[in-house]
């Protein structure tokens, strides 16, 4: 095992490249355990289960282990990895051996450690788990095991939860992709050519594929919803001091400027729901103390689930206009809601452009010297994303970083004022959310991503956000008119990509997603209206 | 007029001396206007009501008006002003011609505008009141009258209350005394060689002279708490989030790195109480998007006064040890505390001495740069501390900035788990409050305050705190045993203080407070624990 801090001080440090061959290799062994396997079909339907509460009834009615249900993911997350490279530390020893404990005292004491007793879970190589590296993708931090599992990690291990693996994600984070030099490029399942979206892309892949049943991810422009809205799943983006960020280290950590949230991936809204209760429940706000000292306020989430909502549409950002798929699955989202007696008032694109212009500022205030001294420790190169932010400005100074911050508190509060003033015509009611594309495209091809202003502006204001899968790309979209003339390089980057994509996105049925939006610390809003919009979504789906 | 915005673009800066006497000879003229006078008594009757609700019922009752109201405060005002130079701007015949209209409304609809209807407030010299000149004490901004109420003060006309004057502080807000180039200095009414604190000095004058009923601070460091302290007053230091800042000019704005807070002054509980409630419940985050939003929870501000507390007590903060009359009248709280049956468990003073380091290294992060430039604005000198604080050290990076940042971080979770660990041996409880010495000292002369650690580090924390006037100087405390091998050179100047000055200390019956601290965001909790203390003290205090 190669420990680069050690030996930095007497030796040279070791070539990259041998530090990425030996990590492989470690990854290799512990991915080749041996166990015994179960049969695919018993895999199939084990991996389908949907919430904690299935798993909970399955182990306790005596149909299944939490010894089967680990191995079941086991394998799929086995195969998810041979076809898409997407882990990164593996657990899969541990997960037995933790499964096997939770049957034990499932045997000896009949009943359950927790609500998420045997739920087999993954997270981003972002999340301290204690024994294993957090590389977030850099060579650097490679054989550095950390000593304690972070918050979050450690509640959900108390309700019962399995760690099985961690997954891939691009080197600095700073990207709505998924490739590092330690671990390398992970790849959509669709299509080896598309990326799955990042930077929480592994994760996206893992519950995409059936090999995990609640992913991890952290969320500073869009990271846990672009990879959720291209691989079809839920994804939820909390207001930043909702849910305990403290063991998930981060680049360009000691920023407050844009807050970096963290929250669940997951195949079904009932999962992130039950996950963000039970945590809020646990009092997040005594284990880290940049957690808000919020209760769990069941009276807000049921409250909105009773009534016809308010619901503001934005169909474009004005910057760069979505594909024709995202602007139909959103339309036909639109039409259901009102069918279904809520009302719709139109959102506009006023201030996304100058908050984006604000936050770029940001991007290079260090003068990108964090990022640069976290790759020069491991020596590998830059990819080339992260080679254009680190070099795009000059560092600034304090007294004009805090002018950066006057620039955003103004933001801010316009854009409150804004969500007060934008009213029904008719009802005189603010919107309860706020509904949008996540991206103006689905999957792409690996490195074509070039905007992700639908979702960056709600981490500048750290307002929560929510993605629902909606649809899927259809023959039908191709057809649509596509003619226009850009309105800035990125608008006609990403017209031309469908121009070029269109056949293929339409072959594979690329997963479509709309994104939610509530105010500041209004999670329990989001996901009551969130299970509303998804069960009118769900419905309109199952029709012809 | 003078209008230094304007000229400077095509003529030369007027000298900051003439700036000042203009400034001072508008002053002369708002303070001199007619109006016919209450008798003496009359107003010593209206400046001791204590409450809205005293307010309230004496005009529902017919007993008085608000104009008679708003007369005795300001012939107070007047007062205070001459014996203490505590007025910045002058809102008599505004604060007269509100009155009048509130009395109107009140003869011809029969009912208050709301419940604070014709209680004269106060606001330092740094809240925005439409109209006037927001100078924070800087020449540079006179004569550039504000075009917008502070979201706070906009809130509090709208409850009824009446603006009648603005109060003096000191040169750059950072500093716990009263003085500037501009205004001047403002003196004790008890003596005018020592210094009311600050740096909400003038409000305390204002609010221990009775020539105000309500008053607004703010505090990054001690501002509010301080000047309440020496000045016999009740103030609270809210968590930043809790109350709208928005509206209230500061030193160094655009800063996150340790947050300022806005918060009351007054003569009792009820008031601070009544308007925290107000304002919280006028959901203030819809207002300023700076604010959390988390609804009045009455039966957290309940619960607290229902039940024997646990109490945690820290005497010394092993830095600058308090006077006499400091620890004996917390020796005195705490006794009684223990005999009306709460549980006392003694506190320690680690990591306070880390936090205090670590806010020092931020107070030149931009190398003094925005004081500097605010202060050459208008041309004046820097009264000494503020020359001392710009120049304590050279800008730093934003790179440096984001590690202090982490090192903030580290403390603020070091001490939530302090507060979670250090639990009663006998109950287990946490402390539901701590309570320590605001200073350790009473009013001081001018110039002597060397030490706020006892305040700063609960900014640093973003812990909502409270004072409590507890007490006062006596003639048995000159007698205490005071020998002892200094620490620090603060704890040197600060003994050799009360050795100088113990005699007139204890002959002009300084006031003492003590200082409540809760949990960030715990508002509530502190305000109710704060009316269960602030009763056993003035029992206590009643006897013998």
């Amino acid at each position: 095992m190669i420990d680069t801090r050690e030996k930095h001080d007497t030796n040279p440090k070791p070539r990259w490249e041998d530090v990425v061959a030996q990590k492989k290799k470690q990854q290799a062994e512990a991915l080749a355990i041996k166990f015994e396997p179960l049969r695919p079909d018993i895999v199939g339907s084990i991996t389908a289960l949907n919430s904690p509460g299935e798993i909970s009834s399955k182990i306790l009615s005596g149909q299944l282990t939490s010894h089967e249900i680990a191995r079941a993911f086991i394998q799929s997350a086995r195969e998810a990895h041979e076809q898409t490279n997407c882990l990164t530390e593996i657990l899969f020893e541990e997960a037995l051996n933790e499964a096997k404990k939770l049957d034990k005292y499932f045997s000896e004491h009949g009943k359950l450690v927790g609500p998420f007793h045997g739920v087999p879970i993954t997270l981003k190589d972002q999340f301290d788990v204690k024994g294993y590296d957090s590389t977030i993708g850099y060579v650097g931090r490679s054989f550095k095991p950390v000593e304690e599992d972070a918050v979050v990690v450690k509640l959900l291990r108390s309700f019962g939860a399995i760690v099985i693996a961690k997954s891939n994600l691009p080197q600095s984070i700073m990207w709505c992709e998924t490739e590092n030099p330690l671990w390398g490029l992970t790849t959509n399942p669709s299509d080896k050519d598309y990326t799955p979206g990042g930077s929480t892309g592994g994760e996206g892949v893992l519950l995409a594929l059936g090999a995990s049943m609640l992913g991890w991810g952290t969320d500073i422009g869009g990271s846990i919803r672009i990879p959720s809205h291209m691989m079809g799943l839920y994804g939820l983006k909390p207001s930043s001091a909702r849910l305990p960020y403290r063991g998930v280290p981060v680049s360009t950590d000691g920023q407050e400027h844009v807050p970096s949230s963290i929250g669940p991936l997951a195949r079904n809204l009932n999962m992130i729901h039950a996950v963000t209760e039970a945590l809020i429940s646990a009092e997040p706000w005594k284990l880290d103390a940049r957690c808000a000292a919020l209760p769990w306020r069941e009276e807000t989430f049921q409250e909105v689930q009773s009534r016809p909502l308010t619901i503001g549409v934005l169909y474009d950002d004005e910057v760069v206009r979505p594909h024709p798929p995202i602007a139909r699955v959103l339309r036909t989202v639109i039409e259901a809601l009102k069918d279904a007696g809520h009302e719709i008032i139109e959102w506009d694109a006023s201030l996304h452009s100058e908050c984006v212009a604000v936050m770029d500022q940001y991007y290079s205030a260090d003068g990108g010297k964090d990022i640069r001294d976290a790759v020069s420790e491991g020596g590998e190169p830059f990819i080339p994303h992260v080679e254009r932010l680190i070099n795009s400005g000059a560092p600034i100074s304090v007294h004009g970083y805090w002018a950066l911050n006057r620039s955003k508190w103004e933001l801010q509060q316009k854009y409150m004022e804004k969500w007060e003033n934008l009213r029904s015509p008719k009802t005189g009611r603010v919107a309860d959310v706020v509904i949008l594309p996540p991206m103006p495209h689905t999957a792409v091809p690996h490195t074509a991503c070039r905007w992700v202003g639908y979702t960056k502006v709600w981490n500048f204001l750290d307002y929560p956000a929510l993605v629902l899968p909606a649809g899927t790309v259809t023959r039908d979209d191709i057809d649509e008119p596509w003619e226009f003339a850009p309105r800035n390089p990125q608008d006609e980057w990403t017209g031309k990509l469908w121009q070029d994509q269109r056949q293929k996105m339409a072959d594979l049925r690329l997963p479509v997603g709309v994104q939610l939006i509530c105010r500041k610390l209004e999670e329990e809003k989001l996901l009551g209206v969130g299970k509303v919009v998804d069960e009118v979504i769900r419905e309109s789906r199952r029709e012809p």
